[in-house]
């Protein structure tokens, strides 16, 4: 089978493509709810085992999906019910708020690719506070209960000549928080999904995905505190869409395309590091930075 | 054949595509030249009678193809021997430079969306000269002969409401510039052409290719002045690409992929609207910005 | 007095800086308003006659203003009381909306200097519908009075060689929307002003004020529809300001200030096209920018 | 003296304003030099004792001021000729450049207010090799002396939450580099030095400046590697030019300002935190970017 180039960052997606037989699959529980008025589907995918670590070909952890197809359409108050929802979703992760809480927040990605600016652009409208509340003090605030919220934008390896977990790790050792939460753009398998879904994760960021490559892994084990992650799949790996039309075409036509498959795509190097993205990447991106902004705002404010 | 579904803006491409006998079409004329030190390649393609514009589903004219995989590596002297190359072509299609003339550059394309911003930033960078000319007149400059060059970033329909062609039009009738150059960014067939290809044409802009199509072109016909276009292709419709793929498989397998294709394709509704590009297109298309702006500038000073 | 070098776009201020038997002249009546819940103060200034004209130094029309201490503090609603506030005032002066309307908004200023991008930054956020009514008809909204909205960024003379009249005036005459409704940034004399105030006015823009100076004002009478100006007060031209920090001290100090200055400040040429902004501009213009944004969303969805 | 309320950033200002018997204090050389061809005049104060810091209120090192009128005006060869100089003299005071060395360039200020965006932009388009001789080794390059250039922009503090000096520390620490280049918009007392200045300092950035105030410097003591900064100002603090343009008329109307000043300013609280720019200070600061960019470029490539 082609899964070694078929790339997804979606937990769900993995779970969907496997065999009908592995999904039962034991270390693995899935749990689903769909919310009628808001039309958001929540997926909750716990990894609970090494075994199901194998299988899923993802870290042992909590996955949450919100698959909201109204993201991308227009609306005045900003989809708040999607923001609500993933705020409640976010707080059954992040650990700590019952106290009063240091977060570091981390956008990843390249301010300067639409696609892969989403990072950046949540983090450009987080309310931010660490530093009134370093000089003003907790009397500032007419609250009982005050979480400090810092924000960086690392900026990708090309742009900085720097791994992106060098420079969080030398941010976190300085600064202190209690925990990191990182957004970053993700990969879909389906074009169906790009820019409606919204994962999260309490096992952090795993680049090139794999249980095995932890060389620059953005994780507690990397940074010594919990890291949430919050992913949207914004484009889909070229090689991917092609494999699976291709796929998709054979069956139509009665054939088996398993045995042939892996080495007509030997000739197919040219879509190495080649991304699909939809023409309204600009528009559905802004709009999916303002709801999970929103979101984070409400939890911390 | 599928040939409705692939798509490209490259004359050059859609000869290359076609077969060896119908390349000697009556009607078309090709020409190439290999500049050794700049390891540029030239390709000229014109288009002199209905029949050929028939067979290249392209209209008549000329077609210059600037091919310097150079473009994309870092330089310091930012490749002033392309630009240099570019300048030369440009001048032998702009009608009017021995004397002095006014010229409306337009900067097509989406701002926002990374691969579609070129037409904007080339038109960021350009020197400006039409309302000192209007100011000072011609005496404030040191020349025997001056241009006036103006610049219009007209936005995407999505954007404006409006068609491109409407706002060009609206705004030649009252400057009457005596040329419009315009500036896009192309789909092209093949990613090894992406970011690395300049084409120049005095047939202006087809937005759907295809002779048909007149409604939204942006040509003299629709001007009533001379419209050169200064494309380079960016993105390979995903279509394109899994079509592509498709038939170079098929191929290799020693299948006839011609007759069961179309069916196929059938399902694959879901790539309308989406593009592939590659993972460096924000630093490529500054680099290709800068080489056009420099011709430009370099021809109007 | 030294008033030809203070500036002010803010009929209110003008009106603030009169003498106070000169506020009663004939011709300028003077209403206001406080919104105790929202602390949004409304004055509206109507000039009538074209001795109110010249006493103001300020068109014939209307003049409203919305003044919101709390427009540039964090808010998760984005302020939607005082995007409310200017959408019943806006309704108060924008005509026909009573029917179906075409309107065009174009966001004057210049998108690179942070203080000048208002309206572009008001344009980047807009529902645009002209395309869709044209493409679907009204066939395709749940709705029984549906608006077109098309919008406009022409840019700045120094980017595009071009008067910005010109460019609409050309964009009128081949879109022919019912109405224009300009957004752009203004200079205020009071520093205290910035980011905190709106104005609307029903007649148009008039760069460098004055009743005088016509030949590049967008109005009903260049445009030959109603033009509706949103403006917002973003910077304080460096000669204003030192020159009323010059009088208040002269007065701190017991002096008369009138005689001397104007030869003072003969010297101080080099505060010509010079601004003064404040060190948050880029946040305060960004809220506004989504208050002004939701409120045309509002009226015309 | 109202010295308290003037700033500048340059050690140029500081000397040409101190009063002429001062100038000749011991501890602080001036040499100065030009550029015939290019109209580049070169200052170099070197402040040689403590004694010569208190005179000058800036600490112990040396200050190269370039002033380059040209520097603003449009230019094919992005004004090639100041960049050399520029890279003459930041040669001078680069430590270790005779041998392979690892330097970080961080582009400190905000990217979204135009002023303020200097750093950012030319950390932008530098030329990034750290990550390559990481990963392919020096083999990789056909050079006998490779550097190795990572570069940070770390944001304002409004948009973190943490000192600069914070993120900075923290990414040395972990990545280890052999020298700092921080690159900054400074204020400037004349509004005539605006974008046609550069300023290179072996003594990093002192934030409010001042030998004072350590807290947040960013400078060889809290580093522990050398800091090199490069500054360009941008901006004239409001207070300073109402203070100036105070004096100014004062002395031309033959009255002594020095007494009543300092009770009078007490009124003009309102200028905190307001900065003037002049009205070409996008395309301003784009040229002096790549200028900036252009020497780092050649030095390290």
């Amino acid at each position: 089978m082609s899964s070694f180039r078929v790339r997804t960052d979606l937990a769900l997606e993995v779970r969907e493509n496997m065999e009908e037989s592995a999904r039962e699959c034991r270390g693995v529980s899935v749990e689903e709810e769909y919310r009628e008025e808001s039309e958001i589907r929540i997926t909750r995918v716990v990894i609970e085992t090494m075994n199901g670590a194998r299988a899923m070909g993802k870290p042992i952890g909590t996955y949450i999906t919100l698959e909201a197809p109204a993201m991308i359409l227009p609306d005045e108050e900003y989809h708040e019910e999607i923001s609500a929802e993933l705020a409640v979703q976010l707080k059954r992760v992040i650990p700590g708020l019952e106290k009063e809480l240091s977060v570091l927040v981390v956008g990843l990605g390249n301010r300067d690719v639409t696609a892969d600016a989403l990072g950046p652009n949540v983090v450009d409208n987080l309310v931010i506070t660490r530093h009134m509340m370093k000089e003003f003090g907790k009397a500032a605030y007419d609250r009982k209960r005050i979480h400090m919220v810092s924000a960086l934008v690392p900026g990708v390896m090309a742009k900085t000549g720097m791994e992106t977990r060098e420079i969080i790790q030398g941010v976190v050792e300085k600064t202190r928080p209690d925990v990191v939460i990182v957004i970053d753009a993700l990969a879909a398998r389906s074009t169906r999904r790009l820019n409606r879904t919204i994962q999260i994760t309490n096992t952090g960021i795993h680049p090139g995905s794999g249980v095995g490559n932890h060389r620059n892994a953005i994780t507690q084990d990397a940074l010594g505190i919990p890291v949430i992650a919050i992913g949207v799949p914004t484009v889909v790996d070229a090689a991917t869409i092609v494999s699976d039309a291709f796929e998709k075409m054979m069956r139509l036509a009665g054939e088996e395309p398993l045995e042939i498959q892996d080495d007509l795509f030997a000739g197919q190097g040219e879509l190495y590091n080649m991304y699909v993205t939809g023409k309204d990447v600009d528009y559905e991106i802004k709009q999916i930075s303002h709801i999970i902004c929103n979101a984070l705002n409400s939890i911390f404010e």
